[in-house]
């Protein structure tokens, strides 16, 4: 085993890049080299990591045949030209665009809830889509408990979800409105400031975004349950980081509110703040930078017989995508997993 | 029938006051005289009506002996006090405070919904919850056309629906924020700019909210359903005005996407807005300062055999408060319902 790898982030310079060179530097990864990639608009400038200045390249075959792990973020068609051709220089590929996540070949993994499946990985692994992660980590818990019988999710999906563009268009939109004028839309379709748009990605055929299905398929994916009773709504909201989700499961056991609590509160990844009380709930102001998944608001569902209702906030950009994906190769590094030259000769 | 009525604005001071003025005005509604009352506080201060400055008045039983309908909105306890006081000198008293929606003597009216259940009124009149109104004028439609067997609700509310002070707290809290500067909470407990607050009004001890409690237990008494299975998730959002739900609903009979939606644009107080293919769906800016309930995003749940999604918004301000107040006059007039003093004699 490798004590220190060559670490490659693809899309450096994005707002999921920049939040995975700070948690490789926060958890203290053991980087041998890191090195920045993008896209031929952002290649020649520099990120900055450790204190260091390095400059972003395009990506190459040359670039990969020495390096060992890439954590991309740079869209679904920069990973789907350079997956599998990362993968085929050695290196193991950790993606988050929706690309490969549903591919049976691909393991699609949320470290808390399903890191035994990366014992057979081919290369190329899959971190999911921000919203289902934190909820499948909530997910696992209550099943374990009780067994899931249906799930309903409503969303409230912060703006970076959709990057930095997104996020400086609700900021220039907000301005605009404060000072009497009208908000233009131009990443989102219609005016984020103070504002709902319940359309996050585009519409599939039977009416459901693209983020609804997601949510619905890989959340199936990863607890490994094919049938399972799920559907989403999946709103975006003025809000800059952190996603929120109403959630309501109906469980195959009858538990109590207490019981869920002190089950959730016993997973190392799970903060509770749950005492209505103290009015102690968790916001999204309170998650962005964080990295557990917190849960509030938990009580018996008033429309079922053995439901409960909860409300799960986390950062979107942290556990959503870049500290799961950095768990992923951790993951992969202690238990000797990273050997993928084998798998491929 | 009295062919013109003296009517009382109580709260005329306030968000939902003012609304009442203007829906009073828009609708042209039979007023011979319109009477301003508020607390002491905005006493002898005036309102606008018709072009006329109207002279803020404290409240009096004199003032009601002379007075035919009072449409109040001044809080709980002013109402407490002064509607049966009100009734008592002859009003028909149309109270949008939560403290008599329970009361089994007194009719809770959406008149979309439950309107044949003025004929015994009383006197005292309450309207519903804002977020119970535009709910229930949904599933009004789809228990008549499947049967409704169980709601599971996510809303989405917009400050407004906490008062004048609410609104300034939210842009004041928005430009700080955009200063660089923290959001300071005053009327919410907790920071609203770019947040969500997953609590409207106070807890009752099971973990619910006031604000939950009241969209389960107002819709079940509107609909005439005392065993509805229901639940609610209530949120506030950095919205100004316009609630949003998301909406789930088990049905007793199978139905399609496409006939909820020809039976919701059947019914007069809707709108459907729900084109994928253009993107089409109703967001709280589009409904501000509008009168239909409009429904969006419907779509078949993939979480149950019957079940249907949707979204639903409205302006909280009008259909979830003035507008359906004096909707609910409108009929007690055309039904000749207007006289309570022969009935309390």
């Amino acid at each position: 085993m490798k004590k220190e790898l060559r670490v490659a982030i693809l899309g450096a310079t994005g707002r999921v890049g920049q939040e995975l060179l700070s948690v490789l530097e926060q958890r203290n990864f053991p980087v041998s080299e890191l090195i920045a990639l993008a896209s031929a608009r952002s290649a020649n400038t520099f990120v900055e990591w450790k204190g260091k200045k390095i400059e972003v390249k395009e990506p190459t075959d040359e670039i990969f045949k020495n390096c060992d792990l890439v954590l991309a973020s740079a869209g679904g068609s920069v990973s789907k030209e350079w997956g599998p051709r990362a993968v085929k220089q050695g290196c193991v590929f950790i993606d988050n665009s929706s690309t490969f996540r549903m591919d049976k070949d691909v393991p699609l993994i949320v470290p808390e809830v399903n890191a035994h499946e990366l014992e057979n990985h081919n290369g190329l692994i899959a971190n999911p889509n921000c919203s289902t992660i934190q909820l499948v980590v909530v997910l696992k818990v209550l099943h374990e408990l009780a067994g899931l019988k249906r799930v309903v999710v409503s969303t409230y999906q912060s703006v970076s979800g959709a990057g930095k563009e997104a996020i400086d268009e609700l900021q220039a939109q907000t301005k605009e409105v404060l000072a009497g004028n009208e908000a233009k839309p131009e990443v989102f379709k219609r005016p984020i400031a103070f504002n709902l748009i319940p359309q996050i990605d585009v519409f599939s055929e039977d009416g459901y975004t693209f983020e609804e299905i997601k949510v619905i398929n890989e959340s199936r994916k990863i607890l490994g349950i094919p049938e399972l009773a799920i559907t989403c709504t999946a709103v975006r909201v003025p809000v800059v980081v952190g996603h929120s989700e109403s959630v309501t499961v109906d469980l195959e056991k009858k538990v109590s509110p207490a019981q869920v609590r002190e089950s959730l509160a016993n997973n190392e990844a799970i903060e509770v703040w749950d005492d209505w009380s103290k009015a102690h709930f968790p916001t999204p102001i309170d998650c962005a930078g964080k990295d557990p998944v917190y849960v509030g608001r938990i009580r018996k569902d008033t429309s079922s017989e053995n439901g409960i209702n909860l409300w799960v906030v986390a950062d979107n950009l942290r556990i959503g995508a870049a500290l799961n994906a950095v768990r992923i190769a951790e993951y992969l590094l202690s238990h000797d997993l990273m050997e993928t030259k084998k798998v491929l000769a």
